[in-house]
């Protein structure tokens, strides 16, 4: 018997941004595997074995997986978001890479998901106008000089830049650093976003200039999106709240 | 009566990879507005008024949209992928921003899609498994020196690198100086995988390594993905294609 492991992207969290290509996989599967709250976000009849973990136990998590499709079962490996965006599709490759030989003839499928960064642009106008990156501020996989080198570097070329795992109880510091950081190489005047659960009853936004940024405003669920000189709000009439907009254009310098 | 302007990702191509948010958003819709190739793919009924316009017309079509939504009409706003990334939602806020000041009190929302880079990634394995950045390679809207320092610059930061609108008629050459760029500051052994159509039934994908890549494999529907230092390809047994993977962790220089 052939199993399957199948890593899904379940999108930002409101299941309207979900794609049916996530849920024609999840119907599939005969186990679940992820982080615990995103395991239990999936509905799914009770036969379906859910495995749910701690979170920085990826590999583990991955190999677990690999191992029941070896047995035949049908694996939905799930990530909030889109799983190849810091999420569990290159743990799975990683694991698949260094594991037994026989793991290589898997049948192994990513499906994409809405990923926060493009829930989060949308809603707060048309922030990504221009060219972007997407950086993972935690240093468990990475060394932190590297980190700040790389918001340098992605403030000189001028990117939109949207921070993942901006903070956490284990990494409180870091966001404080990393908007210092860029505060000597962007005008004060560059809005940033604070964005929490966006698309989900608890969502809350809060926009700032990054002279006013403040590191304390975000925790691990929040996405940090940082304009560039060429973004800028729009005011709204009546108390609206304004839109974060990157104008499509860049003059010759 | 108040009408609305809503800017909708219809996600690559495939119908699976469209949202239940963007299907309820087109379900409103009294209007469709986009880029021909896009309002095309939207089924809706005859009652809904189609103005489909040649690409390159994105401020007209948005001055367009909200002049039909001051009217009354509820106006969907099509683009491929996300409209956040290279699609309508700035072009439609920058005709807000120079607009009569009305259009500012308009209802406005951007539903994001699935934006090519996760859907191509997903196919390929899991390349963006670090840090990543989003490049239109068009200098319609920025000038050409601008474009060859962001992709050094992105190069030396240690991104993935991928680019949108590689190559077009009116720019056959760019994406070979780009290319040629690319190949000054990063290894040759890094992978690049060109991905036109992917979730299509025309779905094409190619995989290269950077010193044997060939700008005559893209057109305007390709994506192309250029991996960094944390890069590899996966073999797999059987004459499977290889799986396109970046390692989560970066070492200390």
């Amino acid at each position: 018997m052939s199993g399957s492991v199948s890593i899904i992207g379940l999108g930002p969290g409101n299941v309207l941004q979900r794609t049916p290509q996530a849920d024609q996989a999840l119907a599939r599967a005969t186990d679940l595997v992820g982080y615990g709250p995103y395991v239990q976000r999936v509905e799914a009849p009770a036969s379906v074995v859910r495995h749910s973990s701690d979170n920085r136990e990826e590999l583990d998590r991955a190999r677990h997986a690999l191992e029941m499709a070896m047995q035949g079962r049908h694996v939905a490996v799930v990530s909030g978001g889109d799983a190849g965006v810091f999420g569990m599709a290159s743990a799975v490759f990683e694991a698949v890479e260094h594991g037994p030989q026989a793991w290589r003839a898997l049948e192994i499928t990513v499906v994409p998901g809405l990923s926060a960064v493009l829930a989060v642009a949308a809603r707060l106008g048309a922030p990504l106008g221009g060219d972007f990156c997407v950086i993972s501020l935690s240093d468990n996989l990475k060394p932190w000089p590297l980190v700040l080198r790389r918001l340098a570097l992605a403030a000189e070329a001028g990117f939109v830049i949207a921070l993942y795992n901006p903070r956490s109880k284990a990494r409180p510091h870091q966001l404080g650093e990393a908007l210092e950081h860029l505060r000597a190489c962007l005008p004060g005047s560059v809005p940033v976003a604070f964005a929490r659960a966006v698309g989900r009853p608890e969502e809350s936004v809060r926009l700032a200039s990054l002279a006013e940024a403040d590191a304390a405003w975000a925790d691990m669920s929040t996405l940090v999106l940082i304009g560039c000189a060429a973004s800028h709000l729009i005011p709204r009439p009546g108390g609206g709240a304004p839109w974060f907009y990157t104008s499509r254009k860049v003059e010759a310098a």
